[in-house]
This record gives structure tokens, sequence and C-alpha cells, in this order.
């Protein structure tokens, strides 16, 4: 407060001068401008004075705007630069809870044990939860405005908060590490309007994506519009741009943050922003947009998203390919793209996964236990997909595939395409079948330059050779993006965490990165620093502390922000 | 300072208690383990005082890094928040060079009257510099590390600097508004390294994006790869980033930001940062690649950029259609994008331009002076281009074309596209023997979204009657994207001045934003104010203001950094 008063004193005179010597114009201030503070060790001390009333006087007025703010002088933060968070008190939490329920009413602010269990751990995460993570209260605002005065309310008691709407997400994203507020933002399922011209529509946080093209199929005029992400069932829009999701079409559409026009967010002090507007195309000011895609709810509260629409293919069809080596089914990705063929597919599977695929009930059809591709290839008819699969089948062939199956109408399409969609409750199903009722599953999500992939993949089935924990490898190749799935045992999860931590290591010594789609979130923050260096998480933790000073928002996930966090991810 | 120490011994008590009352896990702080400077008067003061030896201890050692670092409340940073910059004196800026000169060699530091006139203005843009807006200093640094080491020195004495490689930009972008260094980075041209089968290329920051595309030409394996940016002639590729450049390509592959990969920058007090790694997809930590892209030099100096390259379409043709009205091209184009039909280019020319064009002897073909749509329809083969333009036809009949006609090999395609290529200089040359040989030309970068365009287009033409200025609409319609280029004679400098910010006025009216690719730099902050608000633009300069507290990174860019910049802009 003092040293802010003091700067403000100076910057007062500076102006005085400034204006008086350079008559308004943007020249250098003379030397004598400079802050006094700085300068004159006597006018220094009698200012410290003069600042230690404006001080105490100050306090009793801090959050009033007319203070003049002041920055730490390096363009970073490393967590040693900054103290542990202070948050409210139990008894803040209380009273905070009081007016909460004023601003939503009593029904959408909820402590039973059920709320309190759903909106801990949805299960899918391979980091466990320590005990004491748990929430407090969960509240369910209703608009924006509600998020705004709610978040005007919390900060005032210094309560952290963690956002929440589908909850689908798989890396600790939403556990409560400080024990206090969810905001689930699942009531704001709104879709609010749909520019068929435009092809873009907006949609409130709450908006599934299953929901939007639901509801596009329809709509007149709509019927053939999508969403471009399709990633785990449930997930919500807020969700999936807040960890820059994907899915399978992220091959040909790009995952979230290229899927969004614009985004309204509430920051920590309950300020509210629109990034953009409308236009597909814009070079207006920061990207702020880009920046929300991706930070996980840790700079601010996602409340509406406009996104881009996509147009379902009026054509398409669906190609498997069976290959003798992994190397060959990349070469022949590589190939692929290098010729410039538009895929709206690219799925791998490895030859286990293939075998419990034929071993599963779940597809009609049984293959041979080889690295496979499934290709999706669209076009205006039938004349011009024709064509590229002809192509496709040339540039397989000089990658020695063994087996070329294409769809010959929908139905087969879908057959087809079900070995991939099914993937998952295959292997869910064979965990449990085949390895023990209480199998668990470790999905990994990393993601290497294509050269890369077959070699990674590679040494990580030789890496695994060393344990006795059954995996099976899926992928988004189309991305470098892959899935190498681990089963595990209750007690042998210390063992995959150390297993998955050697595979980061692997994936790194390939360029590569520990997230390809799924995000940080708490388990997997060591991992980010390993991949980025201290340097760039500084970068990142001083945006962090910039828009979220109290670290309210979804503290302690994508890096930690707490210098006696002493948790080792 | 005092603030800082006081906060810095209250946190160290915090952090004792709390490992001792939670065993270092992460609950909740009694609030006895609240700062006691919010809390006990009689402590308070003492600790002010204590705080008045540790401010002035701390005034000698200020940069070091073990100071806690404490942020401002808010979540963002309303002008009149900050005080004016405090930059270096003619002294400061004198010492800088000194140690420039030994750390980049005498013949990299430079203050000759021709550097300082070509790092003042380019010629391009319509917001003009005010006289005192010169340069003092032009520096060419040769790596990263040069880069980031003369930042040190920069920042150390508080010179503002203006990063500077291409300086084809049209908004202002390298005006030196504080009289301090321009870094041009245009001897860091070196291509570092082109992946091949990753459809990736490392380039440093001043590598331009015509050089990128010969070299690949030339480079065994590569030559049907290009950027997919093609924007202004003789543009750097850390300018394009920085702006968020485009140009014809962007309706088929993006604008810059979806062309990177990651950036290597240099943060205002030299630190280096590397936003991602090598994979073309990636969800880990902070899109800070994204939020560079954009942020025109405000926030960090690009010193490299990795590149995602796009393959050349293997067959490819040119269509050229013409409609009785501009709310028909709009139309088509409309119906087209519904259809899902990819397109590799959509330009638009309206009445006046194709009138230009015939007037020109620069294209061999003369046409009807009606709004034109070119398209570019490539894809594998003959066969599948010919469906495409039947395809294409069918929907321009359907919206009442008047003229359909299309490439039969690449010499009529490129003959057809000169129509868009030349348009530059036709209009050039139709301003200088038409109008006057002073006559200049305002270029205007709006964009709506597409549903807007006709109607928006049509107002403008309206409004324009008013005035007696010949004006020319040329549009990257794909985008909603249009550039209304407005002669004017140096007389008439203010009214169209005027007639653009009606002009904006009216796009913002229509969703529409001031900048669909050329960005904001100094001639459009207040535009950008109107079209975001004041919210989202103060979210902005506290990010700029945590990253570069001093303000020394392109002062003046974007949007307003100085309560004592009086500038309408």
């Amino acid at each position: 407060m003092l040293l802010q008063r003091i700067g403000r004193g100076s910057a007062v005179r500076v102006a005085k001068q400034q204006v008086f010597a350079n008559k308004g114009g943007l020249r250098y201030q003379s030397s004598g401008n400079r802050p006094f503070l700085t300068k004159n060790k006597i006018v220094n001390i009698s200012s410290l004075f003069i600042g230690l009333g404006l001080g105490i006087y100050a306090k009793i007025r801090w959050s009033s705007h007319d203070e003049l703010q002041v920055f730490p002088e390096p363009s970073t933060t490393p967590l040693n630069s900054v103290g542990p968070p202070k948050y409210g008190s139990d008894a803040d939490l209380q009273k905070c809870v009081v007016e909460l329920r004023e601003l939503l009413g009593k029904e959408y602010v909820r402590d039973s044990e059920a709320e309190i269990e759903h909106h801990t751990d949805n299960g899918f995460n391979p980091s466990k939860p320590q005990p004491e993570h748990k929430p407090r209260i969960i509240i369910y605002p209703g608009s924006t405005e509600q998020v705004s005065d709610a978040m005007k309310i919390i900060s005032r008691y210094n309560i952290p908060i963690v956002p929440f709407s589908g909850g689908t997400s798989l890396e600790g994203h939403t556990y409560s590490t400080r024990q206090g507020i969810v905001m689930n933002t699942s009531r704001m399922n709104q879709i609010v309007k749909v520019n068929i011209d435009d092809l873009d529509a907006v949609l409130q946080a709450g908006v599934g994506w299953q929901q939007l093209n639901e509801h596009l199929s329809e709509l007149e005029g709509a019927e053939n519009l999508m969403l471009g992400c399709d990633c785990g069932p449930g997930a919500h829009v807020c969700g999936m741009v807040s960890t820059n999701a994907s899915g399978i079409g992220a091959t040909r559409y790009g995952s979230m943050v290229s899927n969004i026009i614009s985004v309204t967010a509430v920051l920590a002090d309950g300020t509210v922003i629109k990034t953009k507007r409308r236009p597909r195309k814009s070079s207006a000011g920061y990207n702020l947009t880009g920046l929300l895609a991706g930070s996980e709810g840790t700079l601010a509260i996602i409340t509406e998203v406009t996104v881009k629409l996509q147009v379902r293919p009026a054509h398409e069809t669906v190609v498997l390919v069976q290959f003798p080596t992994l190397k060959d089914s990349t070469n022949a990705v590589a190939s692929l793209f290098k010729s410039g063929i538009q895929l709206n597919a690219v799925e791998f599977l490895d030859a286990g996964m293939m075998q419990c695929i034929n071993y599963s009930d779940l597809t009609s059809k049984k293959f041979e236990n080889y690295p496979t591709l499934l290709f999706k290839i669209a076009g205006l008819n039938k004349i011009v997909v024709t064509e590229y699969v002809k192509e496709v089948k040339k540039v397989c062939q000089n990658s020695n595939c063994r087996m070329f199956e294409f769809a010959r109408d929908e139905v087969e399409a879908e057959e087809l395409f079900s070995v991939r969609k099914n993937a998952l409750y295959v292997m869910l199903d064979y965990g449990y079948n085949e390895i023990s009722e209480d199998a668990k599953m470790w999905v990994t999500d990393f993601a290497v330059p294509l050269s890369r992939l077959a070699s990674t993949l590679e040494q990580a089935d030789k890496l695994m050779e060393a344990y006795p924990l059954k995996h099976l490898t899926l992928g988004h190749v189309g991305d470098g993006n892959f899935h190498l799935d681990i089963f595990y045992l209750p007690e042998q999860y210390e063992m995959c965490k150390r297993v998955v931590d050697k595979l980061a290591v692997l994936a790194l010594e390939n360029e590569g990165t520990c997230s390809g789609e799924h995000g940080i979130g708490f388990g997997k923050r060591a991992m980010l620093e390993d991949e980025l260096g201290e340097a760039t998480i500084s970068a990142m933790r001083k945006l962090k502390m910039a828009l979220d000073p109290k670290r309210l928002l979804n503290p302690d996930k994508v890096f930690k922000i707490d210098p006696l966090d002493s948790s080792k991810d």
C-alpha cells in the first residue's frame, strides 16, 4: 500500500512536470522527472514516513479503484517469488455462503453428501485426489451476471473456487485441493443462437457438444451442421475450451481453440469480458480467446462461447488398413499428408488393441492382430470419394499394407468405424474379464511429431516389457497424439505411476508433449515443467497472478501456485 | 517494497503455522493465520516500522530475485489506475548504447539519418506519426541470445524499444512514439530446419514468407510445400505472427495463429521462453503461442517460430463469377460454405474495382463492371476438380450469376487470378493517373459475419456518397474481411479520417471488427476500445503490465498505456 501511495505521489508529480515540460507530448522525461524515491535519500526517508500515514489510510480502503497499480519488475513469477495464498477462514466461508444463498437462492447453494461426492472425483482421473480434497459447497449460477456477482462475493471473502460443468475431464482438473466452493455451470445450458449463414452458434457454458449436434440435426437448414470437436461423451463446451479438447475430428477441424470465435468469461474479481466479436477472422487486440483456451479454469470462468460450426461431409466412407509393422503404418500416414490428401479421421490401433477387439463381441467383423489404421475419407460425391480412396490405397500399398478394406455404403462404414468407436468399452471389458474385476485403466495422452511416432511407440512397448502391466495403444495419429492405456490393480498404482513418468520422459526425448488433448490438471504439473522449462512456466504463473492475484480460480492446476505445495506432481 | 516486505514477513509466519497446523497439507488457514497486517492495529503499526527499515534495505537490492512479488488486486488495469511510464533519461540512453555497442558490435548499433528515416514510417500507414515519433538508435541483434542480452541492458536503463523486421505493417505498429531504440530482427533470417515428414519448419524471426517458399521449392522432397499465409510481399514471419496476418490463403488455412506450432520469444527483462514443443496438437499449459500471436510486439520480442507447412494442391483451377448485385455474390458464398465445399480462395472485387481493372493494362482480359468473385478450387486430380467446378457453377447460377468462367489450364488460371493479384497496382495506377499525382490511398481492414457483409458494403457505399472521395472495395469474403480503399488528397486527410471512423462505427453496428488481418497498431486504438469495451481492454492491459511492467515493449500500441496519452486514436 505504502509503496503504491508513494509511487502515486511521484507519479502525480511526474505527470505535472511532464505536461509542463512536453506539452502533453510523448517525449522522454528528463531525469529530474524520475521517481524521487529512487533518487534522494532524504526525500526517500521522509516519503516513507508520509507513506506510513498513507499506508494506514490505504488499508481502510484497499479495494477502491483509484489506487495506482504497481507490478513486480520481473517478467516472470518463479514459485519461490510468491508467498502462500491467503484464503478466507471457515468463518469467512460461512459468511460467503450466506450471501451466495441470497444471490442464487437456497436450492442453488448445496452441501449434501451426494453433491460433495459427485464433485470430488469422477473416477476417471489417474492421479488420485488426497482424502481432504473435497469441496465444502457447490453453487449453480444461472447466468453470466450471476457468475459475476458470485465472484464478487467469493473474492471479497478470498474463497478458492473450482469451475465444474460436464465433469468428464481426466487429469484431476476439478479436484478441490483447497476445500472451497465448486461452481457448477451445467445449469447454463441454453443454445442462445445458431447463425446458419455464418456457420456459428452462441452457446452457454453448460451446453454439451452432443446436445448441440442433436439440436442442429433438428433445426431447419442446420441439419448437416455440427461442432468440429467430438471428445468424451458428456463434455460441456466450457470444459472443452478450458482443456482445449479435441477428439477424432481434430485431424480435420483442429482442436477446440480452432473451433471457437469468442468467449465470454468472468475474471476473479467478477469483471465480465468478451474476447472478440463474431467475425470468423480478427486481428483485433490480444488473442484472449486463445489464452483462455487451455487455461483449465485458472484464469477465468467461461460463461458463453461462440463456436464455429462445420458442415457434415456430403459423402464419406471409412477405410480400414492393416500393416505388418508400426513403422509402415506411420509411413503411410506421412505419405498421405505429404501428398496433401485431407482425411476426416486418421485413427491408429495397435496389434494388442485389435486382439481385444477381435476378442470382444462388440464388433461383428474379425481382423488380424496387426497395427491398424482407420481413415474417414469425405468429398462432394461418390465420384470424388472414389478417386481419393484409389489414391489412399496406392499410398498404403507402397507402405506394404497387408489388408485394405473400404466401406461400400453407410452401414458398412459405421460397422468398420465401430472398431474405433467401441475401443473404450472393449478395453474396459477386457480389463474386467481378462485381468481382474478390480482392474483399473490409466489413460495417457502423449503427442510427438509424426516422424517420431513409430519409434516412440516401439520404445514405449519395449519399456513396458519390464513391467507386469498390460497396455493397449490407440492414437489420433493424424496429430501424433496417442493414448497408451495401462491396466493396473489397485496395489500396482505406484508402479503404474512410475511407468507413466518414464513414458513421459520418453515422449519428451522425442520432442513430444505430455498432453495432446486432455490438459495438465493436477497430476501432470511436474511433467509440464520438464516439458517447457521453468522460465516458460514462470511466465504462465505471472499471467495467472496478474488476472487472479488471490489465486482463487482452480488453484493448484496446470502449475504450482504455492511455495508450500510439496506434491511431487 | 515496504508492503512486500511486510507481506513476506507475514507469509513466512503463515507458512510456518500452516506446516505446523496442516502437516504441509493444502487446507484452509485458520483465521489466526491470516496476514496480521489486516488484523491487529498495534502489530500493524509496528510492522510498518519494521517495514520502514526493510524498505530502505530493500531499495539497495530491488532486482534481486528473492523478493516476494505482490500484485494489484483487481483483475483488470484501467488506464487511470497506472501512473505514466518512467523511461530512462537521455544520459541513460547514451549509457545503454555504449553497452549495446559492446554486446553487438559497433556496426549493429546505428543512428545514421538514413537508418532513422527508414525506421520512422514505411509510408503505407494511414495514421500519420507525429514529427517527434522518431527512433534514436537502431540495433541489429543476430541471435535469440543477443536479443535476450540486449533486453537485459535495455530494461536496466528503462529504454522503450520497438521491434521491427519486414517493416510492411499498415497500422503504425513500428512508430517510435517514445523516441527510443528500434530492434531490427531482419538479420536473424536463417531457415533453421525443415521437417518434411512433419510438415513444419523452424524459422528465425526475420525469415520472409516468400524466402521460405522459395527455399522449399528448391529443397528435395519439399517442392510442393508452402506457408499457408501469403500476406504483403516482404513481410517477415515474426511480424506476421505479431499482427496475426493472413491474406488470400486464410479462407483455407486460417490466419497466422493457425499456421504456427510454437514461438521462441524474449520477454521485457530478457527472459527467453519457448511456448510449446513440436507436436502439431498440444494441450500442454497456457496457450502462450496464441497469446503472442496478435500481440504486436507489446508482450515479447519473437526470435524464432515453428510454422506448419501446407501442401500445394496437386490440381487447382480458378473460377471468375460475376453477379448483378452484391447480395447475390455473398449469397453464393454462403451457399457454398453451407454445402461444405472447401475453396482455396474466395476473393471479392466490387464493380468499381472491376472498372479499374478493365481500365488498366495489367490484365489481358476485359470484364463487365459487376460485383465479382474469384475462387480457387483444388483437388486430387482433374476429375475431382471438375466435379467441384460443376457444383460451384450450380450454386452460383442459383444466386443469379451473369457470367461464370473457369480456367482450363494453369496459364488461364494464372491469367484469371491476375485480376486479383494486380489489384493493388491497378488501384495505385488509377489513383495516380485519374485522381492526382498526389493521391494517397487509405486501406481499411474491416470484417463482419458473412451474413452481414452485403448489407454492410451497401451501407458503406451509401455513406461514401456524401463525400468527394473515390473508393474501391476488395474482400477476402471467405472470412467476411474486406478492404474498402479510399483515395484522398493530402488536404483531404482529416476528412478521410472522419469517413474511416464512420465506417468503423458501421462495421461495429454489424457485429464486425476494425481489424480482420492488419492489427490495431497506433491508429485504431480508439476503434478497438469501442469494439471490445473498456473491461476487455483493461484485462489486456493487465497482461501487458504483468509481462512488461516498465512498458518498454512497443509502447502505445494496441491500447493506451499512459494516462497522459492525449491522442484521440
